[in-house]
């Protein structure tokens, strides 16, 4: 018995799949399926495949919906739009409840590394609401990585001749943070980015 | 939105009751679903229910099966038996070469922190087959954790009176390593179990 028996090979494999899921993992997964009341088991394949049904992306945003246009978008400010990477970090921006615009998600940013290029994530888009639905600010929420700055700095590009005002989340020190646990790039940031009180 | 739309917050939430899986990791999974192709989707639902449904416990060792008796108690001599934590403590076993008896899955250890108890354990049907298979010895190739010895301990004492071999898997340094890097617990037992060359 070199591997285990087909039906467990087959969703250790499945499991694999998932990102950042080695075939140890996989195999715990596993475990706890077949450990698992049979009525659990129906569940969460249907989950699997009700969500796969479903979920579209928001015609205007890209967001995740059941419908046309998604919640944020029936309610926002279309005129007033932030850029994100990923849906999750629109959950992320509402929960702060100081923003009444709308989202555009690009569902990944630039990465020369993984081959991610501008094909790849919604920039077009982007291009076609400014010049339709009356943008007057852009502001770009991709996170503070060397893809997520390099993204907005080409999306920056891309919107300034069509006269929108682009802005990017400020960038500093976190709330309660010790300053001696504060990376350098950060720091001088926080510095240079220093505003009067 | 607070949250996701309710399809993605279902399968979002059957994710997170895989072990050691949190709502940050679910969502990523959710995402990938979300992401992959139709068909994928439906083999990875079509896998776990079938894994659900096909695999069964082996009626002599507790090895996964999708027959009565799994391959190895087909093959392996009965007289012999390897105690075990997991299935997959099996097939590292295996990949040995150097074994030619069968096993006997606990599907757990002893366990207070967890409430695992002797009933949680297959340790009565071990008391059985000893009984009935003459078995000549039994090795017991639980963890050398805290749980793992504390089970030897436990199901040696259960079969010493009924006049059956129990042997430990030895204890010592592993091959490759530097002693520096040995623990002290570790290195303890490989002094005191030193055996002549």
């Amino acid at each position: 018995m070199k591997n285990f028996i087909l039906p467990i090979e087959k969703l250790i494999s499945e499991f694999s799949h998932l990102p950042g899921v080695g075939r140890k993992t996989a195999t715990r997964y596993a475990y706890h399926i077949i450990n698992s009341d049979k009525d659990k088991v129906q569940d969460f394949a249907s989950a699997m495949l009700e969500a796969k049904r479903l979920v579209k992306y928001c015609s205007v945003c890209g967001n995740f919906t059941d419908s046309d246009v998604c919640e944020v978008c029936k309610k926002g400010d279309r005129t007033l739009v932030c850029v994100v990477a990923e849906p999750k970090d629109i959950l992320a921006l509402e929960k702060v409840r100081e923003y009444s615009g709308t989202y555009h998600v690009l569902h990944g940013l630039l990465s020369p590394m993984e081959g991610k290029t501008a094909d790849d994530i919604r920039a077009k888009e982007l291009v076609e609401r400014v010049g339709k639905d009356n943008i007057h600010e852009v502001i770009m929420a991709t996170p503070p990585t060397v893809e997520g700055e390099a993204t907005a700095i080409y999306i920056s590009k891309l919107l300034k001749p069509l006269g929108v005002k682009v802005t990017r989340i400020a960038q500093g020190v976190s709330m309660g943070t010790e300053l001696d646990y504060v990376d350098e790039v950060t720091l001088g940031k926080a510095l240079s980015e220093r505003r009067e009180i």
